[in-house]
């Protein structure tokens, strides 16, 4: 995934000599606590928040110019980084939005914490479930209950309690990825259990075809 | 997790009678663009932003009172909602920061967009290898060349192309599951992948005890 994939489209370019006043008003209205500064090419030349707005209203400036950070200050993707590029930008450096830019300097969109929370959060919010059916898929032949079966045993084995192969599909029909992950105590060690349960359902069907 | 782990308490507190002057000036130095309102006892009363204290500089409001949004109009969650509440309102709703507030509707963190895209990246940065390593430990005496001999087999398979193991071992120590997510079409297709290396190493090692 590149960064223009990510990127806000909707947002509003400044200039320079833009008045401080009628900029804090369009930021309300669009709610946006940042916006780029542009010159006539759409070139990115600065950079405005809320923060600037706020101090350059108490202190009577009228032009963007006097209270922009300058080009050299702002952190920019170009529109063909992997998108993880402004995912990183914005995790170490607590970032709320990151200005995308072509490779004529011209910004094309704004990648927004708020979104890459989104991205993600959509990514670990699917069903477990759906991980079990992806891997029946895989494993050719084997039936539901065998999955479920196995599940059952292999959880039992893993957290000591002893759990029915009916309950154990309840959970996972309910439980999330993310739940899962934090359930068994990271990405290792839930993926670790998937492979026991694939491992032990296999080796049940190697049994039985040896009978 | 909780929500009260994924938290920054690092925050300020604002009383309804502040001056708006002044909180300004609070805002830019702490560097946060929404602030909770709370009363004597911490509890939450409103609610703060940029927008807020620019348009209140603008009107020449006074008092934090006059501009706060109030408390009904806050979505918050409570220390001990699952961190995953945090953060599908910030998702949904494009927020900077959600307070969380303990059972006396005291404001004691905010979960903010930026530390959450922390978290879920983390999650998603994990290097593939690991995982490999993971699947590695649980089938018990499979050796790393045979899982990564499977592992070109699989690629082969899917993709199409011919790849030797050294390098699709080269590719797995420098890419991340978030990356592997996208290249291969989703988590569950992913999973799909390494269950089928998994039942490949599993069904060559029975191959090979029976010769």
């Amino acid at each position: 995934m590149k960064a223009k994939e990510l990127m806000d489209k909707d947002f509003v370019y400044l200039n320079a000599d833009d008045s401080v006043v009628e900029v804090s008003k369009v930021m309300e209205e669009i709610r946006r606590f940042t916006c780029p500064v542009v010159n006539d090419d759409k070139q990115l030349i600065g950079w405005v928040t809320s923060f600037d707005i706020t101090k350059g209203l108490r202190e009577g400036n009228d032009k963007i110019s006097e209270i922009m950070s300058g080009y050299e200050e702002i952190a920019t993707v170009n529109e063909n980084d992997p998108a993880r590029k402004a995912v990183i930008l914005t995790a170490n450096n607590k970032f709320v939005t990151v200005p995308v830019l072509n490779d004529k300097k011209q910004v094309i969109g704004m990648v927004r914490a708020c979104d890459i929370v989104e991205l993600l959060s959509e990514l670990y919010d699917i069903k477990v479930v759906k991980l079990y059916k992806a891997m029946q898929n895989q494993l050719n032949g084997v039936t539901w209950e065998e999955l479920m079966d196995a599940s059952a045993l292999v959880s039992k084995k893993t957290t000591g309690k002893k759990i029915s192969p009916e309950e154990y599909e309840a959970n996972i029909m309910d439980s999330t990825f993310g739940e899962a992950i934090w359930a068994t105590g990271g990405l290792e060690k839930f993926f670790a259990g998937l492979i026991s349960v694939g491992e032990l359902v296999v080796a049940r069907r190697v049994g039985k075809a040896r009978k």
